[in-house]
């Protein structure tokens, strides 16, 4: 039923019926969460074999370094390898650090607040205010890290394509924008994969600042739902190639490939500026967990193994994201209300609703026991300004937990944008 | 012998002695090393269970936790209950975070820097300049923290019951001074252990920044050599009880109780402070490694088991530092050009040698294939206004070694410090 078609009278009939359905919902008294990218226990089941390596007698690295004692700045050289085709990043160029990809990219950011960055002339405050060029809807962690450090963030447009790239360019030859967010591969949270163009443009563009950098948060490079994954376009080679060896920092973890807390983070880019974060990281700390890096060098030595393992995540999250898709194409369809993404990997589905919804919605499900992460959280700030914005993350609830959760999220919406299209004013 | 006492003529001859003895040990071709407090391989095959631990059935924490998920960023509770007692910081006012102590030292002085601390009014840098008390000799690490975040450093002199504390008292009077940095047992590299009234003195002393903190390092808190260990005055109380709650930031990990690189780090203070640091830590990751946590809750579920698992330590560390003791004593004991300490635990010895001789002692033995740390490390930028201070790190060598090292470096005292004598002319 197409709701935006509906006379003021059959609004007002569909408002009572929904009224009457949601308050058997609230009934229920459920308490479900789809708030945020999880992996659930049966993911991390997958990993179970992590739990007793490297075992008694296996703590020595293929180079004979005793992982156990301090040092290795760097990281593990097998890890590193047995990620660098994941990543697309040579080994020598990639870092394994700490459980956080999150941690790195903090780090990253405060060394640049604090300490300026290669390509640069001074700690960035020196130059005045900075920015970041935030792809909307984005992470709202990535967010939370600028605000934090008091860089402003500017919103573009996400499109199927990755960043509107027109408007990226144009704002990157203001030189106070000194950066830009990205989740090339299943973006967070609306599933898109940069195309190869989208890649070359951001390898190829000239920008304003010369320290500008693409924070390459590659956190699902290989989380694929099912056969037929894109390849993503090597950004650290196109841009080396197009005279900015320096621009790109990738980011990844093994947070939803292992264990979600206990997993590795990796950094990757240039001879030039993984010199630069050793250097800084070197007066932090004496070296990151190897053993940690070991267990997973053991468990998952080769890029083969990695693909592997993420298939059978991919059987276990497949259901869930059909299911997303199944609920809401039964309930909101054809309700003119309401649209939502279909990705191919990753672990989000991004739903807009009817401008100014999007808050109604959550705080309705809210109440109904149904938790989702706040309206506006995938914007700068917390603000979407057309609130109609939500990130649906389906990996952590059970198959029925997740059928009742998003059964009760798409009456939510119905019932929200039906009050908005009354209060609107329709044709009687 | 007494070299200072030696006519220029009975020394000379010294000298000629002890460039044959020296010539013969640089055509030994030694390359042994002193340098830093590395646990032994001896000592880390103490903490071999680990290295299978949580094992396949056990990830799951007291209060149900899945340790292998997001999320727990104070934490695991057990774990915090476990090292509550030997680190004097009630379990809810501890964190357990990371593997580093650095990394939590280096994270609360960026975060003093960039946002300021509890009690503070602005950010430091924004104040001018700020400087911390540096009791020499000390803790190159930490040195390396103030000079990178441009805090400036002003010794004070250590005494074997902790740093003068009336020079201490003396400059918090100065708004400018945020801060001293305390190994407070087993001193880095002197090996003191500050004495009830030392304690009492930083726990009371009036300061004139309000956000004045005591950046209490207690790396060695259960590490000692044998029986009859001193038992250091709760900090955390004191301040309390003397009205300066915030006063103190406890950091302390398992780096050398457990495994050097996989440890747990732990930081320990008031509410405000520890709500503080978290709300920091919660932008910048989304928790730590709790199955490491649990490894090591499993390991060492305890007081109990943490003190007998270091009497273990203390049986392989103290024939090493009798060795120390042995070689000192035999080489240079009525020397009367060297003076060294002679801890009851923590991982060093303190060695003095004639003023202006330390960097040469230092390099004499580098041509002979034993590295020390440099000369001048325990002084904030590295400069010891005597350059008579060394550092000896017995720990990491086998036993055969460390003796080969210690007869070597005595000699090289002997050597640089008869030239020295030389140098500064004697009565024929």
């Amino acid at each position: 039923m197409d709701l935006t078609t509906l006379t003021h009278t059959e609004l007002s009939g569909r408002l009572t019926t929904l009224r009457e359905e949601y308050g058997r919902l609230r009934e229920r008294g459920l308490n479900l969460d789809l708030t945020r990218g999880k992996p659930s226990a049966g993911q991390l089941e997958l990993s179970r074999p992590l739990l007793d390596l490297p075992g008694e007698a296996g703590h020595t690295a293929q180079d004979g370094t005793d992982t156990r004692n301090y040092g290795g700045l760097q990281g593990l050289p097998e890890l590193r390898a047995a990620f660098s085709e994941a990543l697309q990043v040579p080994v020598d160029q990639l870092v394994a650090f700490g459980n956080s990809s999150l941690e790195l990219m903090y780090e990253a950011l405060v060394d640049a607040v604090l300490f300026g960055l290669p390509g640069g002339s001074a700690p960035w405050p020196r130059e005045g205010r900075t920015a970041m060029l935030c792809p909307v809807p984005g992470y709202d962690r990535h967010f939370a890290v600028c605000e934090k450090l008091g860089i402003d963030m500017i919103p573009v447009a996400m499109t199927a394509d990755g960043p509107d790239m027109d408007e990226v360019e144009r704002l990157a030859a203001d030189e106070r924008v000194k950066g830009i967010w990205c989740v090339p591969k299943y973006s967070n949270p609306t599933g898109a994969v940069y195309t190869p163009e989208t890649v070359r443009r951001l390898a190829a563009m000239e920008t304003a600042a010369h320290d500008f950098r693409v924070f390459w948060d590659n956190a699902y490079a290989v989380h694929h739902l099912g056969e037929g994954a894109p390849r993503l376009a090597d950004i650290l080679s196109l841009s080396a190639g197009h005279g900015h060896p320096d621009r790109v920092f990738v980011f990844g973890s093994t947070s939803k490939i292992t264990m979600a807390g206990s997993g590795v983070a990796f950094f990757g880019s240039s001879h030039a500026n993984v010199s630069w974060l050793l250097g800084h990281l070197s007066k932090r700390t004496i070296g990151p967990d190897k053993v940690n890096q070991l267990r997973h060098a053991r468990f998952l030595p080769g890029a083969e193994a990695v693909r592997a393992h993420m298939e059978r995540h991919a059987e276990l999250l497949r259901p869930r994201f059909e299911l997303v898709h199944d609920v809401l194409d039964k309930r909101l369809g054809d309700s003119g209300v309401a649209s939502w993404t279909r990705p191919r990997g990753g672990y989000f589905v991004s739903l807009d609703v009817l401008d100014g919804c999007a808050a109604r919605v959550v705080e309705l499900a809210k109440e109904a026991g149904i938790a989702l992460t706040p309206a506006g959280a995938t914007f700068p700030y917390g603000k979407d300004p057309h609130d109609r914005n939500i990130r649906i993350a389906p990996t952590y609830p059970s198959l029925d937990e997740l059928g009742d959760a998003l059964e009760g999220l798409a009456l939510c919406v119905e019932l929200a944008t039906t009050e908005r299209l009354l209060a609107a004013g329709r044709p009687a």
